[in-house]
């Protein structure tokens, strides 16, 4: 029934290489079937100034799609002289989904900025981010751990996150282009490892959504974020 | 326990005064308590690009706040040069809220633009913009049904909006400025009259949530909003 | 022979309700007849650096239209990226204005900034923003008077502004948006109670004007000043 | 008493140079003593769209000044990314000033853009701007009618402007920049030849003022107006 | 002598991979030593305004950095608001260069978008970029061709750029970034494959340089060019 | 054989006028047949923060057209908002020139930053800046010497800037704009007085060139840098 023969409930492919720039503290690929991320992490002495001699660590995004990334060429956003409100949003749930997953105390004051780089997209581009995101943030912590620089890891609970969607009528789990494109509930659902929740997003497009439905979509978040937190155990091993 | 005394599951008073501005096609100021949004209905002719020939109807919605609507004053948005990204993310919402609530082919091809203007602000302004927004939009469509423009109802169901979250440990109701400034768990609700979901988002700010919370906050999204589209039946009649 | 019906040197009803909004330190809801003005002053204890250590203070004005405050809506200037000309220049004449009734050496080295902020437009906006801007700065000067951090009054003579025009070969006072845009001649005034000038400005749109034209519509000012400062005080006290 | 030592009355030497470069349609460059700018007319077919299908031409004008045009260095306009608020203020007068004295049913359906440009600056640029765009634009309506494209002259009054104020206490004409940054009144006449009013701006600065004074400075305002038109009139014949 | 022990006269390691991005009609990623640069070409059947109808192509190219293909972070331009001088100074060099190597008119109406991404930066991009450019061209023509769609090749002689300097004093062959951050010149070249030059540019930096040297570098770049459009004709064949 | 009847190898007819603006340390206006640049040199005290307490100075430029000195109306840069990225080019350009004939440590730490509007243009407009722009600074180093607040002459080696390019098949020196706009190659040189190069720039416009075709550029530009030369010393004796 899926465009792709997939199973209501099973994932695209995963891959995540990491390495993948020699200058950022942290980096990887991550690619979700057709969906490709490249996420660096980039560590800073300085922190904003609401935060100054707090003590506290910061953690911040960007996001970005190359104009072709997509299937016809979009318009690149620094020649059009601003972030579009989509960006703008993405990179705000970002760092808000990383910074939840972080002990900012066990940090210490200092900023990593996670950039998100969108090479290739076919659909779930913002939950790719931030799986591979918090990759290229565990990357840059360890650095600092094996410096000696941080001593309490500040990374308690591994952060991913995975669309779902009413498709065709149907529950499915992490929707392609295809299925983002038609689907009449679009979710995104942000877990720790454990199972904890740090950001759920449904909205109907097009259909209105019962409990019931909304409650089968997380079920399916659950069984994709634990597949996605072992694709970022091994790569970070 | 809340600092305003209210009970877990109790509103603030709510109330919505129509006709406050002679010259758009609907108009409505929304009060909930010390959070006033002044909502007008804009209706025009021509639709955007995309959908030109298609027949169907647009709804699009802005946002602001009036520099002074805070406790302290902000940059006003158009001397800054551009709308923020919580702006951006906020119009984005509320358009995408209503739209759900509206057959767009009984519209027909026309564009009705809401704007929601803070004028005091004290926690969940994007909620009141919705909520407001709907009325606005009713008394606007009122007026293309009373002429005859359009037959068919294009509003089915009323679709209004509630903010919920985890404040001091506990699922409380219709947050204000100190619970929301504060809260471990912020959640907004948007649903219609008849119970069913348009969008809802949930954000762990400072600590992660669990599926019994999820659903206790839904829980009192529901008593919020069928008491919201109470109000808005009675501005409407 | 007026639109409306009014004697030609008859202004339209006035009404200033104080205490709008609770956050700002002074607030006025300015209305002559459908022009509705909301006015706010913000107090702040920095200055611009222009004046620092100068024991100086300053007073600076903006002005804003809601999008739907007119006939048809206008574009938002937020969403527009900047401030049009006409908004830079109502802006600037509001500052000027009210800062040339205050002793800013009895002020202090503090800044109260004024917005104004169009809710309904019908003619005049300019005008009644500076009318009912005084009143807001009135506010908060009281408030920092009644604190102690203030003892001399730098308001030491009430500012009321009103445009007058030749219409339809008329001189006539306190001009509303039908009789405005079809006005061979505009002008703006600003007073002071004790009946000094501060700002004059008349401009010729269509039809050049006389020396004694110019004094006749001086001598309208003069009356339209004296009313509005009657309702300052009767706001004020 | 002044410190150029002029007489009260007495206007700065002035000067007209026409055809300063080959592609304008018109062009001087206009000196009043050390305030040196250069004004051209360009000629173009189309009008702005709200005029289209009127059979009234349109005239408009643009304002700036070189970076070094000033005793200190101003940041170049073009590279801060806008024209500021002084400039906007600036251009608007100037097209509103030259639109006053054309007659644009007789111009038919064509658009003359003023620009004038700074070169050098000493006080009163604005007014030697209109003074001198109006020679622009007499020029490039003199190649219209030579050519036989307008028949009717479009021009039936010059259009020139001065600056009055009050400097130390006294009221004095066309003032130079060591006058203006002291001056406690400043004022902005533009007069036609004969002697009718196009605007009048009166600005307290630091001091308000009687009618009186304001009476004096109009009548200095027609002496160095009356100069103006005869300079104008030499450097067009 | 040079940091990386390269001889004078010798290249980088150059790899060309194709097929980087699967929606792009051409795709390669160049690498030369550790500047590794994405391109991309994006077909469009529009042209620009200034030569619709002439019956000819366009070829036009866009340039950026991502945030952390530098040694440190770069502020994004989409989010600074604007290209920086430099990026506009290389996408212009990339698309006149490409340009010159096209028979616009066997091309016909089409636009082909050239955009350059780089991924990691070590000295070089502009040369690089310019290099993967052509190919990714080269690929998207070569699908033009086989559909039929055009019949003559556009693209006679490949195109190919290198930088070239004098470092130590002596003249080297494709400045790496240790290298180009000292070199007292810096010259980009751009030749065909047949040896006639399209671009040339020498920039003194610290120390001006003469004929002689001049010529040295002219040989060197003829040597580096030739080694890269074997690479280009390798990885398009 | 030229449209202006010039031989190959003759430059039009150079003027350079100083002394042209009373507040800028030095100026002029440099005529290159129907090129006209007025240049300005602004001195600072302070430098950018990437030298500050490296005891080095710093020379920098920007570049403007008057709107009108094109055949027709160009838009104004900063009214469209933002500096093209021809403009970019240029200025940066013309800094990089001149900085290379500076002894910056013999300047010590101030800037001194040249301003080049173009007031009519003919071609060569880039050239003719950095020309003249030298002239300016000069004058403004003068009078730091005569002053005694710097001691060693920074300026060794005059520095001057001239068009060459292939047009018609030929050579030829100083491209008007007739010549410009046709030819095949376009190159700019600049040079010191005593021949040694600082910047070489060829770009194919339409046909590619051979090291033949470069050399005969170069030696043209020779020949012309010597005859601005001999004009930039009469100009500043």
């Amino acid at each position: 029934m899926r465009p792709s023969g997939r199973d209501l409930s099973e994932m695209r492919p995963v891959s995540i290489e990491t390495g993948i720039t020699k200058h950022a503290e942290g980096s990887c690929m991550i690619r979700l079937g057709d969906t490709h991320v490249l996420c660096t992490a980039s560590l800073e002495a300085r922190v904003p100034p609401f935060i100054k001699g707090s003590g506290l660590g910061w953690v911040t995004a960007e996001y970005g799609m190359l104009p072709r990334s997509t299937t016809s060429r979009m318009r690149r956003e620094a020649s059009a002289g601003k972030q579009g409100g989509r960006t703008v949003e993405i990179q705000r749930l970002i760092g808000r989904a990383l910074r939840a997953g972080v002990d900012r105390s066990a940090l210490g004051e200092r900023q990593i900025t996670i950039d998100c780089d969108v090479i290739q997209a076919d659909g779930g581009t913002r939950c790719a981010a931030i799986t591979g995101g918090w990759v290229a943030l565990r990357l840059a912590v360890n650095k600092l751990m094996k410096s000696g620089e941080i001593v309490c890891d500040p990374l308690v609970d591994p952060v991913a996150a995975v669309s779902c969607g009413i498709y065709a009528g149907q529950p499915v789990l992490d929707l392609d282009y295809p299925e983002d494109s038609e689907a009449g509930v679009d979710g995104n659902f942000i877990l720790t490892e454990s199972g904890k929740l740090i950001e759920v997003q449904m909205s109907a497009e097009g259909s209105v959504f019962s409990r019931d439905q909304m409650n089968q979509l997380v079920d399916l978040a659950e069984k994709g974020v634990s597949e996605l937190v072992a694709a970022q155990r091994a790569a970070t091993q």
